[in-house]
C-alpha cells in the first residue's frame, strides 16, 4: 500500500521512534529468554525458547518495517516527502502468521498437561491462530469495505474459539498449578485476551472513515504497543510461571547461615 | 527536530566520537554482563542479565543516534553542512523508557527481598521510572518554555518518589546485606542518585537561554557520560554486589595449601 496521508516531521519521527523502540524491546526480550532457556526445569525449556523465537522474529520484522517506513518517505527541511515507494505493512502479517501460533503453543507448554494433550492442543490452537491471521490478511488487502468487514467477521470465529479454549478447557488446568505460578499464568492469558482486541480495533479503524494523519500514526503506535504487550510482556509472565514452577528463586544466598541454605545450585 | 546550531568541524567530530565511544563502552558492558550471568547464584542471575539487557539496548540506541547524527549533518572541506534531515534524539527517550525501569528492577532483584516484595517493588519502581521518562519526553517536544518547565516539574514527582524509595524502604534492607556487598550496593545507589540530576541539568539547559553551539555539544557529551555512569558503571557495582553475595571471591586458588582452600567450587 502506498503512503497516502500528509504527515508533519514530528509525526514521521514518532513512527521512526516507535519502530526503533519496538526493535530494541523485542531484541532484549529475545536475548533475555535465550539466556533463561536452561534456568527452568527441562519440561519448561521449550516454552521459554519459544518466547525467544517469538521476540526474535518480531525484532526482525520491526527492522523490516523500520526500513520500509524510511524508504516510503523522508523528512527534509521540516517537510515529509513521499518517495513513491510502497509502505509494505504485510511484514506485520508475516510476523503474526508465525508468532500467534507460537505464543499459543508457549502457553500450552507451560501448563503441565499430559504429553498427548500438549501436542493436540498445540496443533489445534496453532492452526486456529494461523487461520485467524490469514483471514485478517485477506481483509487487509480487500479493496472494498464490505469485503474487509466480511473477512473480519469470518476471522472472529477462530478468535472466539481460541478465547473459549483459553478460558474453558485450559482454564481449568490453571487452578491445578502451584499458587505462585497461577497468578502469572492468569495474567499472561489476560495479556493475550486484552492485547488481541487492540489489533481488532486498529483493524477496523480505517473502516470507520477515520483516515486523518493522526489515525495513521495512531495505528502504527497502537500495533507496536499491542505487539510489545502480546510478546515481551506476555512472555515475561510465562517465563515467571516457568521459574516459579521450577523452584529457582527459593534458594538462600551463600552468606546466610548454612542451615538455611539449600544444597542445590 | 532539525539541527539549528552552527558547528565547527571539530565540534561535529566530538559528537561523532562520543557516540562511538558510548557504543563501544555499552557494547563491552553488555558482553561482560552476559558472560557473568551464570557466575552468580541463581537468585542473582536475573539481576546480572538485566544489566546485560540495559547495556545491549543502550548500544543499539547509540548506534541509532550515531547514524541520525551523521545523517543530519556532514563535515566537508572544513565546514559542517546540514543535510536537512532531522536529528532525531527521541531515540534517547525510547532508550530511557526501557532502561530506567530495568535499572531499578536490577537494583531490587539483588537485595534478597521476599519474592512478593521483589515483584511489588519492581512493578512500582518500574512504572514510576517509565512515568518519569514519559513526562520528560512531553516536555522535550513542548514548543514553549513554560510547558517544558511544567512537564519538568511534574516529572520531578516520580523522580523524588523513586529516590525516597531507594533511601528509605530499600535503604533499610541494605544494612542487612553482607559487609562486602553493602558498599557496592550503596555505591550503585549513589551512582543512580548522582547521575540522574545530570540528566535534569542537561534537560533545563536550553530553558536558561543557553543555545550556543558549545551548549549543544555539551548536551550530547553530558548525556553520553551520564548514560555510561548510570548503566556500565552502575551495572559493574550491582554485579560486584551479586558476586560478593554469591561467595565467588572467597575461594582460594588451587596453588594454595589444601587446608586454606574452600571445598566448594
Amino acid at each position: 500500500m502506498g503512503l497516502t496521508v500528509e504527515l508533519t516531521t514530528q509525526q514521521y519521527e514518532w513512527i521512526v521512534t516507535i519502530f526503533s523502540f519496538a526493535i530494541g524491546v523485542m531484541g532484549i526480550a529475545s536475548l533475555f529468554f535465550f539466556s533463561q532457556r536452561r534456568e527452568v526445569l527441562p519440561r519448561y525449556r521449550v516454552s521459554v525458547m519459544i518466547l525467544c523465537l517469538v521476540s526474535a522474529i518480531a525484532t526482525y520484522n520491526y527492522i523490516r518495517l523500520y526500513s520500509a517506513w524510511r524508504e516510503a518517505a523522508v523528512a527534509v527541511d521540516g517537510f515529509v516527502i513521499r518517495t513513491g515507494a510502497p509502505y509494505n505493512d504485510a511484514y506485520r502479517y508475516a510476523d503474526w502468521l508465525t508468532t500467534v501460533p507460537l505464543l499459543l503453543v508457549a502457553f500450552v507448554c507451560v501448563l503441565d498437561l499430559p504429553l498427548r494433550q500438549v501436542r493436540l492442543r498445540s496443533i489445534l490452537l496453532g492452526l486456529l491462530g494461523a487461520e485467524m491471521i490469514a483471514l485478517g490478511y485477506f481483509g487487509q488487502i480487500a479493496t472494498s469495505a464490505e469485503a474487509r468487514w466480511l473477512w473480519f467477521g469470518v476471522g472472529m470465529i477462530p478468535f472466539m474459539i481460541i478465547q473459549f479454549q483459553l478460558y474453558s478447557t485450559l482454564g481449568k488446568t490453571i487452578d491445578k498449578q502451584p499458587a505462585g505460578a497461577r497468578l502469572a499464568i492468569r495474567m499472561a492469558r489476560l495479556g493475550l485476551t486484552l492485547s488481541w482486541p487492540i489489533y481488532a480495533i486498529i483493524y477496523v479503524l480505517p473502516l470507520l472513515g477515520l483516515k486523518a494523519p493522526i489515525v495513521f500514526v495512531g495505528i502504527q503506535i497502537g500495533y507496536a504497543v499491542a505487539d510489545i504487550m502480546a510478546k515481551a510482556f506476555y512472555g515475561t509472565l510465562i517465563w515467571m510461571a516457568a521459574m516459579d514452577k521450577s523452584g529457582v528463586r527459593t534458594e538462600m544466598p551463600a552468606w546466610q547461615p548454612a542451615s538455611a541454605r539449600s544444597l542445590t545450585n
